[in-house]
């Protein structure tokens, strides 16, 4: 692990090179720990342009044993604020996140430092982008906790006439529990009936009838990543118009999937899913992206939308999840997390997206 | 409630007035929820020094149907990002939150915006400080559910020979769902045995043993707010350095309570608490700070500590939660949220503070 983190900071060093920068102050904490894999809630870390040996890891005396561990490879001071303590350490060129560090903080850095303070937003989150194999691999098994969570829920009866939204919301945060998760990676939606035809909808004590659209989009937190999965079933037959609108989104959903190639344009991945729901004339009941970028945040770049800028690269861990929402009637959304490949992307979550009758 | 949402926004205004500003952008999310109730991820206010009728809420399309009901008596407009609509509205002297705001952030208002855009830091959060009773009734729930958990798993045996820390505090977190808490408020603390010792330790696989200290710091969150809440407990017939240790702790933590007054010096209440610690010889043993305030977020101001600045005001609500720490060995805390009042302050953890036998 130790050497993974070595080389995104000395990624990370390239850019800072480029950029004519002598080090850069990191005190976003995802940002510090993909940089160092510090999970603590207080650390910064300063990255120097010439290598670990000059670089120096801050967090405070709650942490003394843990960062001991965590970061056994760099330079570290026990400090509070370690920002400031960074700071004052700095000299030359120092790029700091602009886009995390607020207004009253740079006056602080200001203060204390000798350093050229430069804005420099987005270098870490640029870097990750793209996943290398250590974070594929915890999304993967994020996936699985997910998959294997509503496996159980559905072979233990879960999904029964009488249950409540939030009772199923509640069973499916605990088996993910079961499976290796150390929580849910967001709030779980639950939707019965109708409800599934609000795409964010929380769960409520809604109980579940004979005939209901079941959404579940839920996922699971393991190592710091997050997974994203939403299927939809049907509790007892399925009526025609649920199979329709089903297959419809199932197409869309397979149309997003295939468009995920390195050099691809986001909103051209977003088109290929859009426009199989256009076609049959429900591009209205279609309001949101199509996906969104996964990782150390449960929503992150690259967003999969009609405005998105910038195409796809090999390593990219994104969702593809189309929906279809017809109001006061019922909803359907079949979302994925995948892995662009150089051939075809690499599906995480593996639950079957046929219609799942239960 | 939409009266209290009301009254803290005319507060807020005689803020404005002093300060001769016309308006404040308020793009924080909590300090969004403490003005005008929004639950919603993604919104702003513009309250303008004037009134309500010339005040403006903004969220994303995601709220419409949940703005409308949790902010009905504010003008709203529908736009993303709303930082950026809300700051091309302003006008005159319009203070933001620097405090909260990022650099670049403050770039992008800087572009859109014609108003004076005036650093205006922690005016909401001065208010925060002290809580109406609206705030206390949400904290009483929070601490309730917290309370109730822990009695009912102290009653359903949870504490028994084997089990192991991750497992009690699963079981404590799903008994503050039952009692009507939204989440835990933070992550529990279980720690039994020499793991006591460790302030913040996180639950393992280690599992109980007869004799050793269960030390449970946990809390629910209920309506936006927190409760905080620790108590010690031993398996089995307590040695006697366990009861030395918790008696010691116990009159420590009482002492800080006694201390809690309109008027009195926050670091005189750590002092009052700690005095008894240190002149029983382990003030080496007590590294911590005595307590914090609690409201909407798990840790705000004010923070009771050594360097504590300022006095206490009927209405805050903060914690009082020393502990000894024994490396090795075994630690003893004592934590409880309670509502500084003008006579007694008002104690909202109702577990009992003796030592608790299981």
């Amino acid at each position: 692990m130790s050497e993974s983190y070595a080389h995104r900071r000395a990624a990370l060093r390239a850019k800072l090179r480029d950029l004519e920068l002598d080090a850069l102050l990191v005190t976003d904490l995802l940002n510090l720990r993909y940089l160092t894999g510090f999970t603590g809630s207080n650390g910064a870390v300063l990255v120097d342009a010439d290598g670990d040996e000059s670089t120096v890891f801050c967090t405070d005396g709650r942490y003394l044993t843990q960062s001991a561990q965590q970061v056994p490879d760099l330079e570290r001071i026990i400090e509070r604020p370690c920002d400031l303590a960074l700071a004052a350490k700095a000299k030359g060129r120092t790029g700091y996140e602009s886009h995390h560090v607020t207004v009253d903080g740079l006056d602080a850095l200001t203060k204390i430092s000798d350093a050229d303070l430069v804005r420099s937003p987005g270098l870490v989150e640029q870097l990750r982008l793209v996943k290398d194999e250590v974070e594929i691999e915890a999304l993967r098994m994020a996936c699985a906790a997910a998959d294997r969570a509503l496996a159980a829920l559905i072979g233990h009866g879960g999904l029964r006439p009488g249950r409540t939204e939030k009772e199923v919301a509640r069973e499916l945060e605990s088996r993910m529990l079961d499976h290796g998760a150390a929580g849910p990676s967001f709030e779980s939606i639950v939707a019965f009936g109708a409800n599934s035809a609000v795409p964010h909808h929380r769960p409520t004590d809604a109980q579940l009838h004979t005939g209901d659209f079941i959404k579940l989009d839920f996922g699971a937190l393991v190592d710091g990543y997050h997974s994203d999965m939403t299927r939809t079933l049907v509790l007892g037959k399925p009526a025609d118009w649920q199979r329709d609108l089903y297959d419809l989104v199932a197409r869309s959903q397979a149309a997003g999937r295939g468009a995920l190639k390195p050099g691809t344009e986001l909103k051209n991945v977003d088109k290929a899913s859009r426009d199989v729901i256009e076609n049959a004339g429900h591009g209205e009941h279609f309001l949101h992206g199509l996906g969104h970028g996964v990782g150390l945040e449960i929503h992150e770049a690259p967003a999969l939308s009609k405005v998105g800028d910038g195409t796809l690269s090999a390593g990219m861990a994104v969702t593809v999840e189309p929906g279809v929402y017809l109001p006061g009637k019922g909803g359907v959304r079949i979302e994925d997390t995948l892995v662009v490949r150089d051939s075809a992307p690499e599906l995480l979550t593996l639950t079957t997206k046929e219609l799942v009758v239960v």
